[in-house]
């Protein structure tokens, strides 16, 4: 029987606890500890409910336990990178959530230092391991789908989020639009040469309040000629929409929104079937199980990881220059020569 | 924080595994044991890939074992009912998997057993809570379909079983069926009273060397008037083909197949999607879980279960009654006054 | 250019001046004449705003106009056998409306005075051309589906007719139903061996009043051993619905409802699509047209015409078994030696 | 009975031609004659075989006939607008295909001269009366989607059209997405503020060598603050592809692209359904025979057309700004004021 991976996580908001119960039910990891800054009767009470009572320990501790092997990085973005910093130091393999960092130099700091201790890092862009999503790439790298032309994603939040959450978000193209910049990398498996942004305020003035957009339309131009559109919007009011198409040479392939059941009703006044899966942590269920799956076969053969600091990187990258865009009204040019020597392609599906 | 329920297994094949697997991944249940008697190699290297390495045990010890409150019943059919009988005079609650029997009249006296000793007994008729078949039952339970007139069940298993399985499985009605009659009865919500059987050996001969059928239209009328009609065939070489759909007088409800992703690829020569989830372990994934949920719910809350023993005995009733009619070429009435006299309504979902 | 048919229309309702419309928008056809015994302005103004005001004859006259080569007879039900006697014996081509008649001798009479005068006798069965239905055709013909094995028709309306109406169709089998023997006779490519119907009056006490059903399930037994099973209401309150299946040893082909448009509408309460075409005038539309082509393309090379008087005649007598069935609670035999030296398998598509 | 309007037709290629079997089969035309500086044995054999042999006549005496009332323009796009004022000083009203011609300075002068004349002008795009996309317009109209924040318009042809068809067509943007200016503008009901462009040479080399592109992303910018984009390819192997979406406050909803039929087919190795309609004439069929429905309610009740020249002449100037902004790689804004001026929003549906 192989040993299972030793794992703490530290941070255990909304994130860090969904890691916590994908662990917890998988063979391959043992969880052994988990570190939290703000204690609470709220968290105590979900961690009973699992019987992890006596779980908690300091970071500090958790970095300095030998037995611990790897760390889920789930605290406020702020301090991403130095967490990085401290865990690659210790020399823990690292699984951190998305963005790294909101600044370019942070997260190269943070990137080197991981590359200089020779661990393991996993950025969090788990959409990767959506089993529709997986299948578009697939279908791009058997080169069923010719050169792809065209790639379009539709990402849309059910509602907005509060105030608090916007100002301290590094704003939508940082915090939301991340996931699809890198989508978009993934699937096209090129860098972008040129970011075009067209955003407006037109659900909530808050966001405008706070310098930021809640729609966006944005216009990526590939090195390999590629064109990605994304669109994006703080509130569907239908639920979660997350589509991406994938327009090649020999056809595209669409991947819809996943629904709760496949049940259609047909009455006097409607035709109707269920809404989109309510938000990220039904809709990705599977994929933030998969993305821990491949983790701990990255760090059991200790093969390249499906999503490495460079792609978190990249993706930070390209946010920045959206909200150039954004701001300036015009296109924005990336430096594609750094930005490619980074790029990994996902080695192994 | 609520104690886990202490369960065992009583059987480790295909079905006692699965079972495991869930019950493992539940804060509600502890697995303190399984009881199998033909052990093998590759059952003990499954249980040390779950940590499981001493959870051996006999199914004496299990059922002398105090701290034990519930069994699962998984061993092969022909034992169900004498388990049921010896676990209900244990004092442990039962989760039988289906059919409780080939007997009607040892099922009766599992029942009976169930019944003296005030233990609960709920049968593995999981597909009462998948939850497109669950949002059917919902829809005709608040009255939104009006009068269910006609109900059409396609059941389709992706390959045939092999000639053992068909010699020890009672017959298609009895082995797969079976499962059918009981979602008529669970949508419906009324005892059937009449059922016509249209079988054929279209597949392969061995059934008919085995007195089986591989393919089947099944007609029931139910009590109420609603009509049903399952149609079954033992391979579908697309998949496993599970589909429902209730029509009322105020409008009809389908479910259609579940499929592993929502992409669609779109080609020079053909437009394809996904072909259905392959067999029941993927299609109904969380209908397993949820069963045992429920069972979870009814030992804590003493609540009824979501699927009797007397459900069971039902179903079973009208798999011989089918069989009767296939054999005749005649249509077979049921005993509807004691059948009906033991339904048992859903009470809450 | 090839000259255009020159054929009149005996009866001027609603299904005789969908035929007119149809004949007049075809360069094949040169519509010259109309027959109504009941003449009434609403009528007149029908053929006003369609410029075909002096088109009114006597039928006698009709068939005594030696200019007119075909006629489409598209009386009540009742009239159908007696006039395709006497436009065979004027030797004009003939398409008829279903069902040819009531009876089985008045329907043998007008086929052998069909066949004596060596006219072309083409039965309305429309739905044979439907674009979804001619493809499900070609599937099994081309044995991509293998040997059909379950063949499953839903046919319902979106409401019931009146009870006149329903005192002169004849019954449902006969009015409604036999649509759908013809269709299950035209995919299986087989002869009916055993009809088993199960019916009910669960829509409106009238129908129970007439002696007649609205709801039923029956059962068809092919000589070839493929099972289909119809499903018949008279009350849809979501629309027509008219669906298709065949399953076969290589796989199944669907036949969903068409809808008026493609729109699916999300919003915070739902998400709809159309309901299906709301009745037979629209969802066959281009079925009705198809199969006037076919007419004519018959006519002019004097090939088997798509639907014979042989069809109209088999699917008569599968639909006094299924009323016999009803009636009895018993399955019955057809005498398949007689219907299967009548069966005219489609030649071409 | 309403007389028909007498209606002549110039310029017989594919869209005349089409235009010509509309008109016949619709009681509210009649189609006196058919211009045509082109004539050819295959003409004549397409007329014959409609009955048209003798309907050709000289351009000129078209305009001087009196009994004629209208004319549809149907010759090549660089004389369009000189018969558009000539049939205006005839006093014709006038059904111009797209667009009015490649240059704003013709295309005022055309609309001056309808205007001066006193003659209904409209334009040929047709897709505004597609059933889907008028379901889209009722649905932003009705204020069920709230206000439109998101506007997606796909558009791609099946394949590319030969060299010479590229140099005369004014370009992608003038022949092909113009109608997807239009929809946009249509839809959104505001007029677009700026432009941006990402064209690319991805399919065929010719198109570089002639300065057009064959794939191309374009956003548009309106001025009520909607955001819409467009995408174009010329090869979609597929079949031709024309979905779009409207997003809003309420909700969204989406128009899916039509196929030939329902049907799909599962077997041991795929699941496919029907590929999208093959092009426009299959496409939009519906839509063509719905504009000229318009046009003759619109000549019967002098009411303002479906599509107006200024309607034409917006989309017009579109294209020339995203033909600008591919050139310059910069957005291109447009003198609002003017166009607003000319915005005629569609009266009645």
């Amino acid at each position: 029987m192989v040993k299972p991976i030793v794992v703490s996580i530290i941070g255990a908001g909304r994130i860090g606890r969904l890691h916590a119960d994908n662990l917890r039910a998988m063979p391959s990891f043992k969880l052994k500890s988990i570190a939290e800054a703000m204690m609470s009767e709220e968290l105590l009470a979900w961690a009973e409910s699992r019987g992890l009572g006596s779980v908690f320990a300091a970071g500090e501790d958790i970095l300095n336990d030998p037995e611990i092997e790897a760390v889920f990085i789930c605290t406020p973005t702020d301090s991403h990178a130095s967490w990085i910093e401290r865990a690659a130091h210790a020399g823990k393999h690292i699984f951190c959530e998305k963005p790294i960092s909101l600044s370019s130099e942070e997260t190269q700091r943070a990137l080197q230092a991981a590359e200089n201790a020779g661990v393991l890092l996993q950025v969090g862009f788990n959409r990767r391991m959506d089993p529709s999503f997986r299948k578009l790439k697939r279908l791009v790298q058997s080169g069923e789908l010719g050169n792809p032309h065209i790639v379009k994603i539709t990402s849309r939040d059910p509602q907005p989020p509060g105030e608090a959450y916007v100002r301290s978000s590094g704003g939508m193209f940082m915090d939301m639009t991340i996931h699809d910049f890198d989508m978009a990398r993934y699937l096209v498996g090129s860098e972008v040469a040129e970011v075009y942004t067209r955003g407006a305020n037109l659900i909530d003035p808050m966001f405008g309040r706070c310098g930021d957009v809640d729609t966006a339309v944005i216009t990526l131009t590939f090195v390999n000629g590629a064109i990605c559109v994304i669109d994006n919007s703080r509130q569907a009011v239908y639920g979660y929409d997350q589509r991406v198409e994938v327009f090649g040479t020999l056809g595209s392939a669409t991947a819809d929104n996943c629904r709760p059941t496949t049940v259609e009703v047909s009455t006097a006044t409607s035709v109707t079937r269920d809404q989109p899966e309510h938000f990220f942590l039904e809709r990705y269920n599977q994929a933030f199980m998969e993305e821990i799956v491949a983790f701990a076969r990255s760090v059991r053969l200790q093969e390249p990881v499906i999503c490495s600091g460079r792609d978190g990187e990249a993706a930070q990258l390209i946010a920045e220059a959206a909200r150039e865009s954004y701001l300036s009204g015009l296109p924005v040019k990336l430096s594609v020569t750094a930005a490619e020597a980074g790029f990994s392609e996902l080695q192994a599906l």
